[in-house]
C-alpha cells in the first residue's frame, strides 16, 4: 500500500516530510496553520494536489483553534489565516483554489455558527483529500486493466501519491496492479536534473513492495532494447485539446523510443489536467529552469561553473506517439479531439448535476 | 586549442589532473616513476590512452635515473620499474602494451649502453604520444568535412583529448572543424552516471573556445526536436567486424532518437577499436557496473541506499543505426563487414611495411 502523503487525525494533520526522503520516512503532525506554513513553505510537502489538501487542512486547524464567539468574528479570523497560509508558495494554484473552496462553504452555511463552522470546514479539508484521492484511485483502477501480468513497466518522473493525497496517477495504476496480485517490475527513470526518480518514485514504490530498478534516463533505451518493458506509463503536467502532451522534460524521448521499440506509451492524468482552451502542443509555454540544477548536486558542482546550460522543465508529446490517456472517467483513446472533448464535457455536467442537488 | 593532456618536457611529465576538473585546470609535474604511478592509480590521468602514455613516460624518467653502470644492470631495474607501473591500474590493457612496447624497444637495442639506452626510451615515450596525437588528428581531419558551417553538433560522454594525448576521437573532430573557423554550438549530454560529459567535455570545449551547451541526457530528443542538432558523433569502446559499436550507456539511444528525427549518427574512432574477431555486438560482454554509482553523486544518496539498480557501462548500437565511422584512414560507410576488413587489413600491411623498412 502506498504511503499517506498526508492525512487528518483528530485536529492532527500528518504530512511525510520529503525533505528527508529517500534516507527515511518521517511524519510531520501539525497543529497550527503556522507549522503547515512551514511544511509547505520548505518543501516538506510538494505537488499540486497535496499543496492544496494540507492548505485546506491548514485553515481547518486555524478555525478548530479560533475563540471567536460570533459568525463575523469567525469569518475574519478564518479568512486571514486563509490569506497567510496562500503566502507559503505564492505560484501554487492548487493553494489558492483549495483554500477559495474552503472559505466559500463557511460563507454558503449562512446559519451556522462558530462550533458548526468548524465542522463544516474540517469536514470539506477531508472532502478535498478523500476526492484527491477518489480521482487517483479511479485512475489506477481504469489504467490496471492495460497492465498484464508479469509485465515490465517503464515510468518517468514522480507521478506519484507524493505529490497527491495518497495513490498519484502514473504509479496509481502501478498501485492498482500491484493489489490485483499482478506480478510486475518497474523500471523507473532517475529523472535528471531533480532526480524525482531516484528521490521519490523509487523509494514509494519499493515502501509499497513491488519489485523496482532505479536506471539513469539514458539507460532507459536499452532497457527497452533487452525486452524488458512491455508498456511506459508516466503523467501529464497539462493536455492539450489535440491530445498533445507536456510533462516532465525526457517524456517525449521515451515516447519516441518506445515507439521505435513497439512499446506502447500511455499517459495517466486527471481531467482537471486536460486544458480545452490550448489548441495543441504548440502553444504550451516550456518553463527553463535555473542552469545550476544541471550544474550542481547540493554542494557538489558537477560541470563548469559558468557553462551554458539549456535545462527545459518540460517537454511536448506529440498525440500521435500517445496510444492512449488514462482519466479518472476512462481511457481515452485517438482521436484525441473528439474524445477528450466529450469525456471533460460529460464530466463537466455530472459535476454541475451534483452540485445543483442540495438546493433541489 | 584543445589543453595538452599529458607532454614531456625535459625529464618532466606533465599532466593534467583531471580529479581538479571541471573546478580548476591544475598541471602534476611528475619527476619520478612512483609519482608517475599515483597519478594514474587516482585517478588525475584517465582513458586508455593516456594511461598508456603516462606509463611509457614513467617509465622513461625511471631510466633516465638509473645509476646502472652496465646494460645488464639497467635492463633489470627498467624491468622493475614496468612491473611496478603495471600495477597502478591492473586492467587498463593500454598500460602493459606500452610499457611492453618500451621494453621491446630497449631489448631490441642490442648494441646500445646505458646512456643511449635512456634516449632510446625517451624517444620511444615520446613517439607513444605523438603516434596517439597523429591518430587523433587525422580522426579529426577526416571527420571535419562532415561538419557543416552554423552546424549544431551532439556529443555523449567524453571522446576527448583528456582521455588521449590531446585531441580524443569525437572531439577531434569537432576541434578540427573548429581551428578551420566553422561556426558550430556543441550540445553536450552530461552522461549518467559518471558525469563525464559535464565534468570533462564541457570543460574541454569550453575551455578551446568552443560554444557548448551543457544538457542532461533525458534533454536531448527535446534538442532533436527543436531542430538545433544536425549531426550526433559519439566514441567507441569497441567496434564489432560488422559495424555493431559499444560505447558508453547511452549511446543507443541517441543513435535510434537521431534516427527518428533524420539526424546523421557517427562514431568517430581510431582502428585500434575495430575487433575483426568479434563478428557481432551480440558478442559484446556488457560490463555491469557498481549500482552505487547511480544511488550517490559523491557522498551524497540521491536514492534509497538498497534499490535495485542496473547500471550498464556501455550499450550496444547497430551498425544499421550508424550513417558511418570516422577513423585515421578515412571514413568507413556501409556495408561496414566488408569495408571495415578492408581498411584494417589495409592499414596492417602499411605498418608491416612500415616496421621491416629500418631493416632493410
Amino acid at each position: 500500500m502506498p504511503v499517506k502523503t498526508i492525512d487528518w487525525k483528530n485536529g492532527t494533520v500528518r504530512i511525510v516530510d520529503q525533505t528527508k526522503l529517500p534516507g527515511k520516512l518521517v511524519f510531520l503532525d501539525c497543529h497550527t496553520p503556522e507549522e503547515v506554513w512551514r511544511a509547505i513553505r520548505r518543501l516538506a510537502v510538494r505537488g499540486a494536489p497535496a499543496i492544496g489538501i494540507a492548505a485546506a487542512m491548514g485553515l481547518a486547524l486555524g478555525a478548530r483553534a479560533s475563540r471567536a464567539s460570533n459568525r463575523a468574528g469567525f469569518m475574519k479570523e478564518v479568512k486571514r489565516i486563509a490569506r497567510y497560509l496562500a503566502t507559503a508558495r505564492p505560484t501554487a494554484v492548487n493553494l489558492f483554489w483549495a483554500l477559495r473552496r474552503m472559505i466559500k462553504v463557511a460563507e454558503k452555511a449562512r446559519e451556522a455558527g462558530v462550533p458548526e463552522l468548524k465542522k463544516i470546514l474540517e469536514r470539506e479539508a477531508i472532502a478535498i483529500l478523500r476526492e484527491d484521492n477518489d480521482i487517483c484511485s479511479r485512475i489506477g483502477e481504469n489504467g490496471s486493466s492495460l497492465i498484464k501480468e508479469g509485465a515490465g513497466i517503464l515510468t518517468h518522473c514522480n507521478a506519484g501519491g507524493l505529490a497527491t493525497g495518497r495513490y498519484g496517477t502514473a504509479l496509481s495504476v502501478i498501485f492498482a496492479a500491484h493489489e490485483k496480485g499482478r506480478r510486475i517490475r518497474v523500471f523507473a527513470d532517475e529523472t535528471r536534473p531533480l532526480l524525482q526518480g531516484s528521490r521519490l518514485t523509487a523509494w514509494e514504490l519499493t515502501h509499497a513492495g513491488i519489485e523496482t530498478t532505479l536506471i539513469c534516463d539514458n539507460m532507459a533505451a536499452r532497457v527497452m532494447y533487452e525486452g524488458k518493458v512491455d508498456i511506459v506509463i508516466t503523467g501529464a503536467d497539462r493536455i492539450a485539446a489535440n491530445g498533445d502532451t507536456a510533462n516532465k522534460i525526457g517524456t517525449y524521448g521515451l515516447a519516441r523510443l518506445a515507439e521505435v521499440h513497439g512499446i506502447p506509451f500511455y499517459i495517466a492524468a486527471p481531467l482537471s489536467t486536460v486544458d480545452l482552451d490550448t489548441p495543441c502542443g504548440e502553444m504550451i509555454p516550456i518553463e527553463e529552469r535555473d542552469p545550476d540544477e544541471v550544474r550542481r548536486i547540493g554542494e557538489l558542482w558537477i560541470a563548469p561553473r559558468r557553462v551554458d546550460v539549456y535545462n527545459p522543465a518540460f517537454d511536448v508529446t506529440p498525440a500521435r506517439f500517445i496510444r492512449a490517456i488514462i482519466t479518472e472517467a476512462g481511457i481515452v483513446r485517438p482521436p484525441y479531439k473528439k474524445n477528450l472533448a466529450s469525456i471533460v464535457m460529460k464530466a463537466e455536467r455530472e459535476k454541475a448535476v451534483m452540485e445543483r442537488k442540495p438546493a433541489e
